[in-house]
């Protein structure tokens, strides 16, 4: 029987959180207009730029991923701007909307659910723009509704041979968990939030704007004011916010970055690597299909089809016998695959127990046999102990 | 010698947080979109409603107050849309920019900072507009800058009778600190803000909506996606969110109201009356002045003249002798005033104690004698002990 209280959180957020977290979470409040909170605003600002690898500035935001790509969005571009959005998930398919609420012209690049998006496509329709009336390329890196991970390096140097569309991307659930250099790769704006890579509970979220970037808010006509980037920029100045910042929720994310620093962004992505690797090919020994092109895997998610079995059942036996929360589709897909997240905080046991988990459950339900049970743990150990 | 881990927060937000909700705050994160969270929300969204005295929707947002009074106007109205903002502090002028920004035709009606807004005032310009072109009212409650209380019982009352215009209020320092019946006063459309009454820390803030304030959602045509409150109204039928909330400030919001709810609405509305009144006869009897008119006293901050004093040296004193934090005055107040929060979760000690560390400052630099001193005292007793 489960005890529900003892739940481990297997889905692509919120994720795990240390308890050093946790403990930090849980501090009383200080004045956010105290030299204490400036201390901690420089000292987050500073590690949140060692994580996206950038001298650009990173701006944080009280809300949610969504709001920190909206921001992106609103502060750069104007009324009328043609845009090519990346489409191949339900976040491609949310930032289509957000361009099109603020009256962009969007120029849609799409690909079926679980495949990556073509890199050339984005070449052919930024080499045609002559007129450079391309003015951004929105795009998801990791999608977390599909777990693919679409080639952000080839398509962000096509966006750099453009020269006047700015790049603005999702890379909610791939930063801290894979390679994102953003001063290597000139990716212009960068959103992510804190319930992903940063162990931390859902409500704060980030963007990083490069000095290209800076320049488009000049000439940025779309009306905003709590997503206005410029009062944080300001603000910063003096490591402050402009408005009342979610404190508690700071404290927790400067324990987090420290134990982000301690473990190392080499170590990090090593770690979701394998991870990812372990899961999906026990997921192949287990005879089950992934929904994402196994060449174009997300780090921090994988998708799996569960064919005659419904998703949605599956997951609520898993839920219910094991307190394993795992993810369910979205949309269409509802019922018809189950995500399991393994970002942030996750170590190499909770890989080797969702995996027992869904292979005790599929056994229970004769489905495979216990000699598959055992051939999907030994393929995931040997991935696990590659390191 | 002061302990800065050990310290008081007597600002006007963040307040102080009972150690029952710091621990609810600190409790594993759960997937938003389980069953457990759905019931959480629905359990918080009925309290809200308690809270607001209104069967309207009450809606809950991640972000800080300014989030929530955006989303009240870009929801509601149009570009070019003729409002009516009440300004006699930071936050009225703050609301000024808001509906700037988003292009709508502001008529101001302003009064001296630390002076109420005049009803009369708005009941003429909206007697006035026979054709009805005014959309909407803005006005702050309580102006946590000048710890004065405007008259939202008369001014909603004028707004009611032109029967077009909807109120846009920010009752971020009045919400649980004095009675704000939205259904009795048929407020339209109502914000706030977690850290305040609410004693939870920062990151959430509440806007209810009235019928009226959703039927001009319908014809409203200012850019919107994070703050599309019809989003929110969207899921709350299946209590849920449209983007991830932040989970852990609703397990902290959960307990914080279910403990308003046991100390009552009464209870909450007399304490904070009689913290204003011990507070600001406090004052009075120490020979300082109090910067708001008296008959307009926010229940919820004391802002304080300390003439030749420098107020922020004053305020850096009582941190570094007491580890009490008051909040000095914005802008061209800085130096000249400073701020007393009593608010949320603040009793009858908080009271003396401030009281005493105001006064035992004031008499080591021979400002006051010890008569004085225990006079103020003794004045602020009587009203504590009044109920």
């Amino acid at each position: 029987m489960a005890i529900q209280q003892k739940l481990s959180l297997m889905i692509p957020g919120p994720t795990p959180v240390p308890e050093k977290v946790l403990q930090a979470l849980s501090k009383h409040p200080i004045g956010h207009r105290s030299k204490e909170f400036q201390e901690l605003v420089e000292s987050t600002t500073r590690n949140l730029q060692w994580l996206h690898q950038t001298q650009n500035d990173v701006l944080t935001i009280t809300g949610s991923g969504t709001a920190a790509m909206e921001a992106g969005i609103v502060n750069t571009l104007s009324k009328g701007d043609k845009v090519i959005c990346g489409e191949n998930g339900k976040f491609g398919e949310r930032w289509v909307k957000v361009a099109q609420e603020f009256g962009l012209e969007v120029i849609k690049i799409d690909s079926e659910w679980g495949t990556p998006l073509n890199p050339e496509e984005f070449k052919k329709i930024l080499d045609e723009d002559k007129q450079k009336e391309i003015k951004g390329v929105i795009l998801t890196h990791s999608e977390t509704s599909t777990g693919v991970i679409n080639d952000l390096k080839t398509i962000s140097s096509y966006i750099r041979e453009h020269k006047t569309a700015l790049s603005i991307i999702d890379c909610v659930t791939s930063l801290g968990a894979c390679n994102v250099p953003v001063d290597e790769w000139q990716l212009d704006i960068v959103a992510s939030g804190s319930q992903k890579g940063y162990m931390i509970p859902p409500g704060l979220s980030f963007i990083t704007m490069s000095k290209k970037a800076w320049e488009a808010t000049e000439s940025s006509n779309l009306p905003k004011f709590y997503l206005n980037l410029k009062s944080y920029k300001k603000s910063l100045l003096s490591n402050s916010n402009p408005y009342t910042p979610a404190v508690n929720l700071v404290f927790a994310l400067d324990e987090a970055l420290k134990m982000m620093r301690e473990e190392g962004l080499e170590n990090i992505f090593l770690r979701h690597n394998r991870h990812k690797l372990a899961m999906s090919n026990a997921i192949k020994a287990l005879d089950l299909e992934l929904f994402a092109d196994e060449k174009y895997l997300s780090p921090s998610v994988t998708a799996v089809k569960t064919g005659e079995l419904d998703a949605e059942e599956f997951r609520k036996t898993i839920k219910n016998k094991f307190d394993i929360l795992l993810a369910g589709g979205q949309d269409h897909l509802k019922g018809n695959i189950f995500r399991v997240g393994h970002l942030g905080y996750v170590n190499d046991r909770d890989i080797i127990t969702v995996i027992s988990a869904i292979s005790n459950t599929l056994l229970v339900m004769g489905k495979i046999s216990a000699q598959k049970a055992g051939e999907a743990l030994v393929v995931a150990s040997n991935y696990l102990k590659t390191n």
